[in-house]
């Protein structure tokens, strides 16, 4: 790591998010299952669209993607990261090279100049707080291995994964390219399960990962029960124990669970005044362990930040922080 | 262990409950943090109880006491135990011995017939569930170490100490030798730590005793940080992991962690339609956990008993369980 320029090199689907408040009966009648995420093609994407603004008072439009939200957590926190992902050279990606640069990542993958249009992911907020997705991935399915470059790769010191790579051939062989890479460069290896559903599209490929290819995997409840196919949450921590080095698993206001080993620490989570909107939860608590992480904290103390990252993000609209992250640890944990 | 003739033995504070609901204004008033528990003498509890008496409804009187309560719910779950603790031959003696007897637990502790009447807790249950508690110890004060005879703590296979035992000199030592004869005998030693202020009044004797005498501890999270002298969850967990062969330690809604050496549980809270009363969660969990262990049961399964058990006795009034435990235990389980 005597090379490393930044801390994290993050690979992802770059997607602008559009966030809709919605009410449940809407989400009924779409027959969109509450917490999921939903891959739709351009017309689909653009015609639930048009019915939302429609119905609903006109939602807010960010740059977005699990991963995204991430590497702007860990930027906010103080860390440098770079981010890997694709985007058409129109509109829509500009607006989402602009909030990477805004948020201080560096972004430098080539824009596509024909093809699909930049990804867009409806994110559908209902009163309960919870998100349901509707992703159109567009540009970013056309992420190859040829824009995993060692330079870049070896430029970090750990490199994060985000499990929806999964759902596209190109991007998945992106994404074992990154992860090789890695290990020859003597990184490590983060991957983080993103989305039960995925979970259960992938459930092979993703079990031979987190046990040959994987150093630190995120999961929350549904997606470790996913994995190992088990019901209850203790059943999927001897699992995960005995198949990955380091597993943080979280789950909402329960806290998380990380363990390495024999490690093991219950991290509570960070209380909050009111639970705003779910979305970029379980982003923020991977930006926070790993900011941790590779400063070199213990392993509580990853947990820790990545519980006051989550709990920020969850207190306000959108899946990106508002707050100064790096203040805010810096206030509750004395750093 | 070839000659055990009981699964668990208890020495406790033989007390009967008086269990009343009162308004969180009367804890003020009378200078009763909630959620603790308070020793009082025999001319205080009677004012008390006469006060109660005027201002709520009459409560339940029935045989309680930390320990009695955990041997009722091993008993109805379908452990065979044997209980020492001391009463007075007067009224509410007699009633806590047939209570006891009539949930099928042995108990031939001799009666003092002069001395101290038998001990009263008075029960404050406000409306949010919680307990305080108003303690006479009366005759559970003359418990010596003569009521501990090798014959009945060498019938078992693990004997069960309640901490509020160290709250008196002469029961104190009546546990030292129990946990002696049990370990002479090759037994094993539990230990609930009870109360957060019991362990702020004893707390070097209980880190000696944990370290040195106890093989099964039960602690709340109160308790354990106040054990250890820490702020956070996490930073109990891995003291307590370094000191005890086995922990477990319950955290109400948050479930409970089994801790042993390098396995660790993480053990969901039952769900319940509505917490009614609180009164003896913590005991039924130890004997949900220690019916589960002396069965020979793993131990995730020896929580999830503790949590079916704990479950049952907060939906309803009262410290006992109201339900067929064994029953119950099986229609979730399938043992």
């Amino acid at each position: 790591m005597a090379n490393a320029t930044v801390d994290l090199v993050g690979i992802g689907n770059a997607l602008v998010d559009v966030l809709v408040n919605v009410e449940d009966s809407f989400l009924n009648a779409e027959d969109l299952q509450k917490g999921g995420m939903f891959l739709v093609d351009a017309a689909q994407s653009d015609a639930l669209y048009t019915k939302l603004s429609d119905l609903f008072p006109a939602g807010v439009e960010m740059s977005g993607g699990s991963c995204g939200n991430t590497m702007a957590g860990f930027a906010s926190l103080g860390g440098k990261g770079a981010y890997i992902g694709k985007v058409k050279a129109d509109q829509f990606g500009d607006a989402f090279r602009k909030g990477m640069q805004d948020q201080g990542v560096a972004f430098d993958s080539s824009p596509t100049t024909e093809g699909l249009a930049t990804g867009k992911c409806l994110v559908l907020v209902s009163p309960d707080a919870q998100r349901t997705m509707v992703t159109f991935l567009g540009a970013a399915t056309e992420l190859t291995p040829d824009d995993v470059t060692e330079e870049t790769i070896a430029s970090g010191k750990v490199v994060y994964l985000e499990g929806y790579l999964f759902d596209q051939d190109a991007a998945k062989n992106a994404f074992i390219k990154a992860a090789d890479l890695a290990h020859d460069a003597g990184q490590e290896v983060s991957l983080t399960l993103s989305d039960g559903f995925c979970v259960d599209r992938h459930r092979d490929a993703f079990r031979a990962l987190v046990e040959d290819h994987v150093d630190i995997l995120f999961a929350n409840e549904q997606e470790i029960l996913s994995l190992y196919q088990v019901e209850n949450f203790d059943d999927a921590l001897q699992q995960v124990r005995a198949h990955c080095r380091i597993a943080c698993l979280t789950r909402s206001e329960k806290g998380s669970v990380v363990l390495s080993g024999e490690d093991v620490h219950i991290v509570d989570a960070e209380p909050v005044d009111r639970v705003v909107d779910t979305t970029g939860a379980g982003d923020l608590y991977a930006a926070g362990f790993l900011y941790g992480y590779t400063q070199g904290l213990p392993l509580a103390t990853c947990g820790r930040i990545g519980a006051i990252a989550s709990a920020e993000v969850i207190s306000h609209y959108g899946a990106r922080p508002e707050a100064d992250l790096k203040a805010l640890v810096a206030a509750k944990l004395d750093l």
